[in-house]
């Protein structure tokens, strides 16, 4: 397995949701930065299950312990080793899915592959892995805060219900205003009502999460494999459930457009164009205008009412699960976005440090 | 700068379009599989330029000289260095655009992470670095094809132009009876007759390549970051001019969908599923149905007709390129998007070796 | 910072000795492999302070807890994180050593390269690092031990000290009953002695480690830069003390012998040689026969006697350790060397089931 | 395989001695460098057989071929590729050896490993690959020097014969005065008629070979794995013959002292130390004082006299080799050392840049 992101700054992670605790380690995070613990646990807490009547009622504190690599609130270049403790795991109930392969659940692959199977929880597939990556990204994202750049991310669409107003007359500040984290108002109360009804049927639907970074500096990405959107875009497709990545700001649809519709013109010789269908990124390197990506989630595959499946014997069984699921986990996935954005341009950042002597 | 790409099967690539070579190393290539260099030669003509009407008539015949790692049709363990001759840079003439920045393209950002830029060619943000990928992407297909995986890519849309037909309808065999690579015959003649359109026009157009890889093992991918289908998609967007990468078999938007609708059912133990939203990889991890993903393109950025631009100095100018440029890189970039998807594929299948000891 | 060790079968470390525990992640390990708990606790045993009389009198328990990874005595193909408490760490005084810089110490680069230091107990620098080396090398010599690799260290010299018996007519089975781990008895009477002495002074002393794995397969390592001496050479260096390293049965000192001299001679077709200057290994590659290293490791820097040295400030002051300090760690790093030593060998056992498909 | 060394600045080698030509990737070059080729070839005939009568009369030009990554005497950014040719392959006579498995040679395990053996020429355990070292190297040297950092290696002993100057007192300038590369006259005789007497008994003979780095900045390396004299090790044990590596300024042989015979004091707050028992690097870090190492080769294996071993039959046979062989690499490995050291403290030097923001 690879458990790993990162190549100067670099996370491993480890934990089943079963287990005593999830964890991760830095490695490569440069020494003397001020970090705000608190604001690592607001992204925690925005990630959490059982923040809103929108997610699952699970209840998990997700509460940072830090083993190393920090002190006095400063980053000290040693490798930052931390825990969550998975409090809520004991509560669970799983016998039902002992033997069952869930469809579009990672049941079936993980057996093959590995020759076990975590039924307690989905092993290194459950989505609770992902609180690691919260933690590293908001590292992350205040580091990157103090050179300059700012990430946002929001819900623009759920189901068949997408943002009205124009994305770049969009208050960012709405974001938190919203639980389904969309800032214009209007489609917020609309995706809310959406997902209420999906709920009451036992059903899941998916939608779009858009994430913008502002004030990247010009030059981060590599002109042939490691372009920076070939990274971003590695790092939100191993989101769980993330099914399709694009970037450029578009207001239409590129693949079906015209050179002379969509190559952006140079303003000035600070890189500034006058649109912005590059998305930040040309040739594969940060030109400095607005990064902008789009990321599409499927619906959670786990249902709250009957489906068809067969068990690890072969035969047919009927499953329905128990308990306290998502109906949509896109709200829940916005600090998640956040931090792999976060995490992938904090490494490209020092990753240029050496592209000059 | 990183011009490597895989973790066990690795290809290592170098040289820019005006120098005197293009090349690269395999590393890791297990030793003793039979390759044939007709094969690959035949990649490298399906992505030359000059060899339809659709295409660049610039001249490239693009004749692969193997170095080392391969004796008597054999691969030996070792690494395996090429080159491929740059027999037409000379005749290029770039010197009206030696101090512009063209529109949507590396020239601006190149300069400013290097502090030089490459005016006769674009360096390594050329497409001609693709070259070697293709001879990298047909070892591994060759490889691959030795253990039962058979990858296929096609041109599925040009502009607003998309494949009538059913796509598991078409007949594969017919992808290069069209020289856009478009096996559903009828949308070929429109799409042939679209680039021809915006050819005149001295503009570009934009399209999409859907691939598909039939008989991949299970087991292939990691849970966590490495998912299959995010490497992948990495691989897809590192190509010049990929906007965006999906995958899953869909003929509705997943992400608007619910999961009662785009949940796949499995048939029995062989894990084959009633249908393949999933794309063959569920939680990361491929599950034995074909993969299946989407990969756009833009239009190219080069266009035969007066663009407003600045140069190095911050002054506006007009450009307008001459020569022999594609109106539509798509049919081109088939064998690229297969070469990805092998090298992909190969280097996962070497990783998953050390599943279990 | 760089604290991953390996390429397939990774161990990444954090921790401080002041912090609250020292830890790790496993990644890459084998999936279904059983695993005694007991065996890995036996080794930190064998590496703590306060083992006997000729070790440091501090306490710590170094209790291992694992935290992923693991379930019902088997290894499940996931990270395995773990932590072992510093049980002993709010006792230390360090207060007198917080601006000096100790000679041969890292204090002085460490304060330059992080802008910090860690003067409660050296950072990462600190020895009680390696605890976490222990346990994933004792996972790792389990796995090896499950393919029929058995590894042995023993020390071989203390000061002036070496062993007097012929190295292969020793008895591996009395490295345990010896507290230095010397398995020539007599031998290690005179080592203890001389530890007894140089504690007396308040000095330090060094000596040496050999190093065998038996049964290791034919075919580990590469021919170029990975040489499998080489991979083991860098882990050995990489313990804390070590000075050098060299490989090789060596009656004599191989760099100034002949060849003729010198060579090893096939006895028959399963590569065994009738002597083995080789230690194992040619060309970088594994031969079936012992792997046979040395490590040489210098005295403790820390001294219970007045030295000289400058604080922060530049200034000439004396300092001299207060404490519970170890006169002489080889004893101790009998473990940690077997452990460097199984961990190179499994992941080069991993990454060459890719020589072949 | 693994063909590629280094972090950041990372050389990727391919090639055999037998094919047409051997070569390499440098990635990582940062931009915009002065390199005079010049004396990249100079170092090349430093190496090239035939230079001297203590070294093989094979004649190979090794004339160095760039094609890529470097423009108007300034690197670019881009990766260089390079190859040398393989003049001399075909004159080669090796049928004699197609079945036999030389004495301490890499036939045997190359066959197992790989199912495959180069009797031609070794495959990529020829020695012949270190011409791309000595490239990449040169490269690496050059670079270092623009900052400061001036590297020599020069012979210290050939057999039982070593300098007998004080080795801080020897004028490095005379290094290439001497066709053994030792810069102590008197010793150097000794050394030439050394090698003459063991090259008229068709024998051979190895040797050591000293390393200084003066000028090295403070912080180079990391203090767990990758220290820096692990990494310097490692690369040093990569190279063909070599079987042992230590550090540090040693009068006096380090593990049997005590720890206030070789502690180093420190002189001010530069880092000077009144002593270099260290060999510039505390804790795995550079600090400052000139590093210092020494490597031991074990003679050349190929004898031109008659040896016992078996073929691949496991027959048991006499061999003798033919033609121009080395009977002591010594001298021609000093630019070899060269260049893994610059190789290695280049890359640490671009690795640290990330240590702070």
């Amino acid at each position: 397995m690879a458990n790993s992101y990162g190549k100067i700054f670099k996370l491993t992670s480890f934990g089943e949701s079963h287990g005593k605790s999830m964890g991760g380690v830095i490695d490569g995070c440069p020494s003397g930065i001020k970090i705000d613990i608190n604001l690592i646990q607001k992204q925690l807490d925005r990630r959490r299950p059982g923040q809103s009547k929108v997610t699952s009622q699970r209840n998990e504190s997700d509460k940072l312990e830090i083993l190393s690599g920090f002190f006095n609130g400063l980053t000290t270049g040693s490798p930052i080793g931390f825990i969550i403790e998975n409090r809520d795991h004991k509560s669970k109930d799983y016998s039902n899915l002992k033997s069952a392969f869930r469809p579009s659940h990672a049941d079936f692959v993980y057996e093959k592959k590995y020759g076990n199977r975590d039924y307690l929880g989905g092993g290194r597939s459950s989505a609770r892995e992902t609180v690691c990556r919260v933690v590293a990204g908001s590292f992350a994202q205040q580091i990157l805060k103090s050179i300059g750049v700012d990430i946002f991310a929001f819900v623009s669409s759920i189901g068949s219900i997408s943002i009205s107003e124009n994305i770049d007359k969009l208050n960012l500040d709405n974001i938190d205003n919203s639980i389904v984290r969309c800032p214009d108002m209007n489609s917020s109360e609309l995706m809310i009502k959406e997902i209420e009804k999906v709920q009451k049927q036992g059903d899941t639907i998916g939608g779009i999460i858009t994430c913008i970074a502002k004030g990247t500096p010009i030059g981060l990405g590599s002109p042939v494999f490691d372009k920076l959107h070939a990274d971003i875009g590695k790092g939100m497709l191993s989101i769980n459930a993330v099914k399709a990545f694009k970037y450029g700001f578009e207001q239409k649809d590129i693949s079906s457009s015209k050179g002379s519709e969509v190559n952006d013109i140079f303003i000035d010789n600070s890189g500034k164009t006058s649109t912005n269908f590059s998305g930040g990124i040309q040739g594969g390197i940060s030109n400095g205008n607005d990064i902008y990506c789009e990321i599409s989630f499927k619906p959670v595959s786990t249902l709250l009412m009957n489906q068809e499946t067969i068990n690890n014997k072969g035969e047919k069984i009927i499953i329905k699960a128990k308990g306290r699921h998502d109906s949509c986990v896109v709200p829940r996935a916005v600090p998640i976005v956040e931090s792999m954005m976060a995490l992938t341009l904090l490494d490209h950042y020092l990753i240029s440090k050496s592209d000059k002597l």
